[in-house]
């Protein structure tokens, strides 16, 4: 199995929403035509940032459908499968798998923390229901259980889960993961502001939602990093930094749509209780990206 | 508004699966009975402990309809009805209050962080649309929201929510609760190794699970409370916090299974990626219980 | 050797320092003198209240000497003397036995985070050189390690460490210590907030430094509890629970002193870095204090 | 004055003690010795690896000299001097003027939390009883304050307060710095299992114990650095990492005598309550250093 399917700038695209909050699936793909045309190196729909855990299944399916629709293999699709129960997860892996998903994304999202037992078992229970890889994604702070890196070299052991996710902030994980497992398996950064240590500890790609909004910084960054100009790539880093910060803090969906707007872009409407950000919110943001431009 | 409709032992029921890892209500409703006969001043079906996040809407429904028929009035009922988004909570509620329970508990679940803004609307939203109390539930640990005493005063505005339950395990949240709302407002906890400082705090409540194991026990220590007979209550925490402790620490619903097993009393299975407490947990907990029993 | 040497209200003296930042030995002895007039139980000098680790070793001596002289044996005394190095601590701790002390109170004072195995060896090294009892002081936030319950169990196994202080803050630990080494282990409690709950658990006394401003509350709690009247100790806790949080959160030393000044009492200056409470803080305090009389 | 008067690696001295417990000058200034012809970039002794805070003034003032004799302005010297209270750290700034001393470090350390004010009141005084520049130092690990990237800006109107040393282990708190002090202020990293991220981050300079044991490694990463070449730095980073992580997890002083120990170099005693590594620390170090060699 190809370990490195996956590289580079992997986009995460957003859920909209129309007036009654329902999904607008046709607004959904022209915001992932813009990730695909502006040089994503893959595209990931029902991350966090698609809010996925405030879904239906009917949702899930019909958004797996249209982005690999809309994507025609021009690039990767890595679809979010992640579910509290096991039965689901499997459900919808196996549903992203038919529908022509290049990988999957589970997070072992919980509301009851879980023993390391009880994760493996989740794990191997789906992976060994589809043949697709796996990226184990590991973010306690959405999730709500933290996978240790011991825990996360057993999931590896798991032949089709093949990618660690690394979203803890923690860049002091990559670098136990390279040293534990070795340079064959690739590890991706999910926590934004890490996004030139991570590289610099090597990291194969970086999960952002940053493309709906600066596509050609965080691609550049990529770029500098592949030609080992760490000089260029601080450069780059630094104009984006604050952005990247921001979105984080008062969290990716919203932070996207108000941002997408700013820009001029239709992003719809968030899922009550997620609501637009405040008027104060709006206006550093503002400042932020009018920054970036000069 | 009757602010003291919930008071004493609010005992917390399992939802037990069969092995299809359906839900068995006729189970279920063995196992509330034992609840209702055994003293529990009040029932509370979908809980952290009945595993809610995990069920269908159409099993959450079969469960409250099952818990009020069973329970048939003979103590108040308080049913979990808690979503990741504001619609499915309004319609649970909605259901819960038609089926006929006394109250509702809202925890404010999240996958993305509320901000203090979100999670009221989310409160008035619900509320607004029922008439029965609803208590506001505050559990980081599981919910991913940490409701600050500031955020649970501006909750109390809303007419008819008129409890707080708190388990972040921090008495001096309660301390707050009572300096900040006065003794008007009634509070509960939810921290089950707290039972003792909570009720030397004030608490009008205990929400627990323990007695689907010791309900002799915890109905004992709330006896004493009401006497104002602290030597015996700290005897009878003392006899019972070990047990407390470990059902908190292994997680409740394993926990109470594994339990009531110890006790020989039926209790179905779990629901993956939920497993049954290992055999070193169980050995444990075995040793526990019989240092009661004696 | 008597476990219970020391019982209820333990009043903490704070070091006042004339306008040239040297140890005022006459006003520290008229404050020692309020402290035991006003009732309380015991006389703790060099303490975190008392800046134990802002003075030097002479200064300490002079200290020591002067709480001796003016408590005259009309209650115990309780000396702090810990140093980060175990020679020093060994000094000191010989220094108030010499001169007259009760008891001895160490705190593991760290830069270097110490192995379980330093500690034991610390307080091994200490205790053996003394004939009185040693209370182990835990105290992460001041101290800068954490002793595990686990921890303080093995230094109850050197003979005249008798007592231990807890000041965590998490009430849990007091259940566990109570659990773990039995009754007949007393152990006190040094965390304001928690005066309630740790009297509810059963401690034996109350390690503060409240009596400088609250002396008739502080021991008026004690003798409900004594009492078995929680209602009352209730009650009494709520009336004073604003001073000890505050107290707590602007650093005892530096409230103590504002607190004093309000009450009409010379408290003398503070040694730098620590500076006088600012004009807002002492607003908050002033209304605190008036609440309290009215 | 010049704000890049450190730069590189920048090593710390450890403070040697004979069987007695007494400071061992000739055997420190051999260590210094070979700190310095392994092509440190400076020289640091009484930091935390010195063990600063177990010293006696006296011992202070005798390591202070023969760091500077024996250094003999081959490479520049900066000088702990840090002291819980101001009079104290004055004077031994001072000292360290006088004696020659190319800049000395302070950290707030502290036994109560120190406010904003009187943290920027304690560098001030200091500071302005001086001409050679300060490196402020952040590590509330051992110092027990966390100096928020705002309270360091303010640090930095200090006219000779230049060089700001981050020892959180969080990298974004370097990305701040960076973006809101300018290029012009030079940030050192104090964490050891960061120095690839903190280079990349833009650092000055790497505080670090490490050149005691493995000194081409340390200077071999920074030389990489400095010609933008990171695939190297990369590599030289995960082949010394292990050892970073080792000597910052069992405690510098401790582990880098026992990495001296392992190498054949005498590297005296420690000053009780710190203790020699356990055997099985000694193992795992050993096994370390021996992948280090192949």
């Amino acid at each position: 199995m190809d370990h490195v399917l996956l590289k580079g700038v992997i986009a995460y695209a957003i859920t909209p929403f129309d007036r009654q909050e329902k999904v607008d699936i046709p607004l959904f793909q022209q915001l992932v035509e813009r990730l695909v045309v502006s040089g994503a190196h893959a595209i990931a729909p029902l991350g966090s940032t698609g809010v996925l855990p405030y879904l239906t299944d009917e949702e899930k399916e019909a958004v797996t459908e249209a982005t690999i629709r809309q994507v025609a293999g021009r690039v990767p699709t890595l679809v979010g499968v992640s579910n509290l129960t096991t039965e689901r997860t499997i459900y919808h892996a196996r549903f992203a798998e038919k529908a022509g998903a290049s990988a999957v994304m589970i997070i072992p999202m919980s509301y009851w923390k879980l023993t390391d037992d009880e994760v493996v078992a989740h794990y191997d229970a789906v992976a060994s229901r589809i043949s697709i890889p796996v990226m184990a994604y590991n973010n306690p702070a959405t999730g709500g259980v933290d996978m240790s890196p011991a825990l996360l070299k057993r999931l590896l052991e798991i032949p089709n889960v093949t990618m660690i996710k690394e979203s803890t902030g923690d860049v002091q994980r990559m670098h136990y993961l390279r040293r534990e497992l070795g340079e064959e398996v690739a590890f991706y950064n999910g926590s934004n502001p890490l996004a030139l240590s991570a590289f610099a500890a090597g990291a194969t790609g970086w999960c952002t939602a940053a493309p709906n909004l600066i596509p050609e910084l965080n691609t550049a960054l990529f770029d500098a990093i592949q030609q080992n100009d760490y000089s260029t790539a601080r450069e780059l880093f630094y104009q984006q930094v604050d952005l990247l910060k921001f979105i984080v803090n008062t969290g990716l969906p919203r932070a996207i749509k108000a941002g997408l707007e700013l820009y001029g872009v239709e992003a719809g409407e968030l899922r009550s209780p997620l609501k637009p950000l405040t008027e104060n919110e709006n206006t550093i943001l503002n400042t932020i990206i009018s920054n970036i431009k000069n």
